[in-house]
């Protein structure tokens, strides 16, 4: 665990084994990983959560992006060590692996989530960031230690990784082994989550799908003996969406975290509160001025400070928000669909009668997936489909070969939920003020669901 | 999961389940301990990790002082219902147990390390603040959720939980229960660090502990049949501290930790530093002049923004700590002990003549602890010893029927430390200025330990 | 562990506790339940592996009817704990379960595989007995002596016992315990399988269908909180089937045992042969005079003392196929369906030509399973649907809620599949006669299925 | 699993993978590891419990000596594999790995158990056979197919893998490999016996040992950053041998055993009985004139066959024994040691009394084991220490750095039990007759020992 070694000398470097209770250990032989991860831009992934929010519902999932980096970046170590010895190339379009790749295609797996600041999605949407290009100017900019590290290797190394991180680069097996359908951040991610959060469903056999992944010419393959460890792959990928990142708990502190960001920008912005504190981390955003600089000065530790600080704001809404973030009140929700969703605006009625702001304290959100699909060869979500190997080389698509997966295949998982305050259907008992408009809401909801109360009663229950 | 139920009647309370990684699920059967968990005084503790800098070394040790007093709590109502179901005292002065005692216990439980703060023993020492007396307060005094809450089951409920947890509570088992040397404390967090930092030596066999408790009129006891597991936790205990507790680059950290803070008490009250900036929630203890309220808005994440902020100060000390401590450049260290100690002050000048200030750059450090003590009856640390209840109801002391743990018994493990410059021997190749210094340094460094370079040549190796 | 406790002193038992790597430990608490246990008619399971020749594909699997017993009756202890605290009857017709049940239904999933004999699928087939029906003989005879200790409950306890098994017993909620698609024996099998063969996809979890099983009027029912165990527990059976029941070289064995046990019949029966020789065990069904004696003197190891035997046989092809099971010599196969099932007799042709007796070297076998089925109220193998309740008490069939479930709702999974002599298409190089017909027998095969070589060729490969 | 490809094309050879539920999967890559698993001497294993008689106590451990022998290889391979890639030797005495040594070093640890029959231990001491000589004997004997199949190698190779097992081959790595303290076949049975007892406290991370394993000049030694994983290997065996190996009840049945072959053996030389059956297999054992072939067709079925047969003898201790042993009806004991073994000839007379011939009633068993030795260089059990590399390549033994190895090093961990029939001291309630006699017996027994009823009574309890 000495990460302490010389930096500068390949040939005396020793090699570091970390331990990691997912992959037990994470070996690192090549000093330019090594000094990769020591740096300030990497090492601030271990102040940022992989899960976000979603540690208020499975306490467990406080791992961080930082483990999850190294944890693809050992998996992927280990499939280039495998391609090397089994499948290495002997001349040129044999459809073979070159293992010359296998640097290039470490670090990417390495720096692939590089560009994450804290809360992703939500903060990406309000302030206008972007981890995909923040990662890719990370790697690219010349004043990070990050670019100086890469550097070393070759001159055009940090636009090379940068290219397999943004799939761009020539050779589709360096960019499907971290992008694709079954690739090594998803089977990473799936393992890791899995671990943290305590839901066994989500493991699957790693060890079987390393012994059957291999190289073609168009990308990654499996071969056939091992497709039931594939199919339980896929089946785990469900799972984990159905139970973990689909929470309706995580989705609502989710909710809550961006009606809290959007409150204090518009704050903020407005500079008419005068008791609004914010640490200089986070302003560069409010203002809508940040540097590159600034986006590697967040972390979760950071949002929270001044979520914190806001919980002591003259701002009722702003405090409360904070307050219910940080001590984890969610708002309550049920599912809506099409057929409904025209009910919404009189619950919004209903709740601003009650006295909150329907823009701070509901939000409608969808969360959706497809577990596998076999056929969307292009767009923004492109992908390719899962291929199997069979004895003669023949290439089949997964879902002809597995009906579980055939089952699945195409199909969106998921649903749509109206979010609103918990007081509506579980009043404390001591305000009777609005007991009779509690009851009116209520009658919109039955198992769960939004339904109109005409219909309800038609039903004859 | 869902957290919402109705707060104040029992009868309508719906068991929460929780899921662990480690004890699979956390059951939450009373409304009392439910609210308990929702209090920002609760809530925040998942903001402080529970293992401070060891996450440096072992990178999934992120988990939180939130879910290790959740699993104190758990492991306790097991226990209780155990008792409840199988010992369940007839008569006073049986020696079995009391079930209405089970509330009180799993409060305490839950509430048994309420008090920490961020990184607890090295905040505790520079800014004399103490978790012990802490987590009384939070208990004791009105104006904190903890207290209304306890004080809803009696008046003087919240008096007997911090009673227990304080080991002044007159009933024995229920103060061993979770302060003795088998408690429910030390098991959770045995099993609970070795899941998360991935060390498996850490794990014992839990389900058959558990089978084998039991009251009696001075404590708890284990059947004989179990001696097994009883032996096999104390192991663990050892193996835990050899390989985690007291790994030389998480103390490292530490010893980082407090130079840093000590630097930052120094210069906010001498007041001359232009750009110093602090934010409110920590100021308070910077200048010595904190309430309660200060303690609780104290976690992880407000120091390291802090930390963050201090990087970019003009105190070259403070910054470089900073950086030290943010992006993890450990001092090294050697073993020194009673014989080879004189010779740290002729290392210190070394180091400073190198351009480094002792003071900030260099420790001396011990990590010491007895696995195991059958003979300690008096004292600030003192314990009872582990007793095994034979067949016709006689108690052994534990030792005298595992020749393992008699071999451990009474003895002291652990190993005390100088700590330094990493670059005092690696340097980074480019300072030639500096090497005999840094060589005559090295020349007092065999084998990992201080040693007199006199002595070592004399040796003839 | 010890087992040598008073026998008929109810008060005076000392719960039992065995090691059990599957459920960790089974608890007897009942000294009726011990002494079943003890009785030579139990202890013989011990004798008879639970998965047959599939231990000659998964080495592991060693395990035998006699802890796959033991652990249906843990599961099902645990499950009327939990029914008994959470669930019992208030008043008749409540629809709750009646804790004065949890003796019979605890005794039954003990006894439920009693009737098992070695290899029962195939040896039943050409001995014409019946697993059912013995166990349903040595429960009621009076001669064993599970039957005199299920009278000292009551007379008609073992009646009661077998009505329980037989699923005649009026109440629905005790049979359904241990029969049903989500019952007792199945989730005991499946997990023990899944341990002893290794095959990890087969695990589920079993702590979390514990926490939301529960008794309803007609059965037994999952809340639905616990949806998503539920699901995962029929992937589980679905891949069990898939990997390890359906396995080929599994039923090729079971193909070589069939095949041998019928030669050795023909030969006793015509009594032809001098050296044939056989132990007094199985003399008695080779002659086809039996008693309920001789059946309980039948063990695995019985029958593989006779198989070494016959491998000294001068009937060649008994001392042949004796071989091939014990040294573990599968056939080789291919799918065929009813497409290409008119092509088998020109294979046997072949095989014939080249030495073999089709009759005992060849042979079409069918594996198919259903993973689920919501809609098989009646026939021999009817099962109830596997109903989940949601929070208002309404109970809703599974494959309704689970989009996995419904995938696989009344599919039917598997693969027929045509034996024939290896040799037929992995000569062994010095057979030079035969090559031609071996070649001719190789252009039937295509991607390991029956096809007919015109229509090969004309696909033009 | 398809065992059935080609056996003589070494360039056709595909890789055979087994599902192992210990180590995950087995790599066959090598076809002489195959032909020789393929084998009927090796497949024969598959009959032979690796625990015997343990098996009635952890019912779980049902797992045979074919796969411990499996396991041995597939470790050695992997160590093998580790060697080669990372200390193959580069000139004559480096200290470094040759491998050319591996092929034969893996058929080694295949066939290291090779010559195990049933109930070894029992077996051998009344039979006069040796299980390392049948297993020596196999090898090298001209018509087994082991030894045409290691002559395929080159005609010395069997003699070479006879004298690895017996040590005497002149390279100590590979002997070291597969017979030293911390050994393949060690690691294996402890981690497998571990598996399928459920004893998790068998278990230790073999991952890091296969980290830090190297070979040096005499043997082969570990990294001393890796001392924790060797640590916990040697507590793992003191567990096991504590709680698996040392169980009395197993002991207990192996007293059994013994005297029941005893008997028999006996019997048929008296030639007395008429109503005495055995099959051939055991018959050439009993008439003292046995073949290796013979030998080889021993397992735990033929035994348990007779046995059946026996249990209708005339004789009624052998039918009474035979019994016993087969529906587990396990012999009582008591802990004597040097100061109460005078008192067993007085038990013994009173046993005689109630009707029990003390021959074949009562035994007294030793079972104690060294859990490690440091200093024992020579005699029939001589092993060497576990060697440490520190950094700069000094070896040191393990206990100088380990307190908890120094604390078992050289010491002996064990008891003496004295058996007698259960019923002296469980009277079954309906025997008056002997009641006094039973009375007088349990005097002499005090908390599970054997004492003086006079020096009891002493004690004023």
């Amino acid at each position: 665990m000495n990460m302490m070694r010389d930096i500068n000398n390949i040939n005396n470097f020793h090699e570091q084994v970390l331990r990691d209770p997912v992959h037990t250990y994470i070996h690192i032989k090549n000093p330019i990983i090594f000094n990769l991860v020591n740096t300030p831009e990497f090492q601030r992934l271990r102040r940022i959560k992989q899960l976000g929010p979603t540690s208020f519902v499975f306490f467990g999932a406080t791992h961080t992006r930082f483990e999850h980096n190294l944890g693809v970046y050992e998996l992927t170590r280990r499939i280039c060590n495998i391609f090397t010895q089994k499948y290495a190339t002997q001349q040129s379009d044999d459809g073979l692996w070159d293992p010359s790749n296998n640097l290039l295609v470490e670090c990417a797996a390495l720096l692939h989530d590089l560009g994450h600041g804290p809360y992703s999605h939500t903060f990406e949407h309000l302030f206008n960031t972007n981890h995909e290009l923040m990662g890719q100017k990370i790697i690219l900019d010349e004043n990070t230690q990050i670019n100086k590290i890469l550097k070393q290797v070759s001159p055009d190394f940090p636009q090379k990784v940068a290219s397999v991180i943004a799939k761009t680069y020539p050779n589709p097996q360096v960019v499907k082994l971290i992008s694709s359908q079954a690739d090594a951040d998803r089977m990473d991610y799936l393992l890791r989550d899995a671990y943290f959060t305590g839901v066994s469903y989500g493991a699957f056999d790693l060890t079987r799908i390393l012994d059957v992944i291999r190289p073609y010419k168009n990308g990654i393959c499996f071969l056939d003996k091992g497709i039931h460890a594939v199919e339980d792959y896929i089946i785990s990928r469900y799972q984990m969406y159905q139970q973990v990142y689909f929470h309706r708990i995580g989705r609502s502190m989710e909710v809550i975290l961006h009606h809290l960001l959007q409150r204090a920008q518009e704050i903020y912005q407005r500079n008419d509160i005068k008791d609004f504190t914010v640490t200089p981390q986070l302003e560069a955003f409010l203002a809508n001025k940040w540097s590159l600089e600034d986006y590697l000065a967040l972390d979760d530790g950071v949002m929270e400070t001044n979520f914190m600080l806001w919980t002591k704001s003259g701002d009722k809404i702003l405090a409360d928000l904070a307050g219910s973030y940080l001590y984890r009140h969610p708002l309550e929700s049920v599912k809506v669909n099409n057929q409904t969703k025209y009910l919404i605006p009189k619950l919004n009625e209903l709740i601003k009668n009650a006295g909150f702001d329907p823009q701070y304290y509901t939000a409608t959100n969808s969360a959706f997936d497809e577990p596998y699909d076999a056929y969307k060869p292009t767009g923004k979500n492109a992908h390719s489909p899962i291929e199997i190997m069979e004895n003669d080389g023949t290439l089949v698509e997964l879902s002809e070969l597995s009906p579980l997966v055939k089952a699945l295949n195409g199909t969106v998982q998921g649903d749509e939920r109206f979010f609103f305050p918990k007081t509506m259907i579980k009043s404390l008992g001591d305000v009777q003020l609005f007991q009779p408009l509690y009851s009116e809401f209520q009658s919109y909801i039955n198992n769960n669901s939004l339904q109109d109360p005409q219909k309800i009663k038609g039903t004859d229950f």
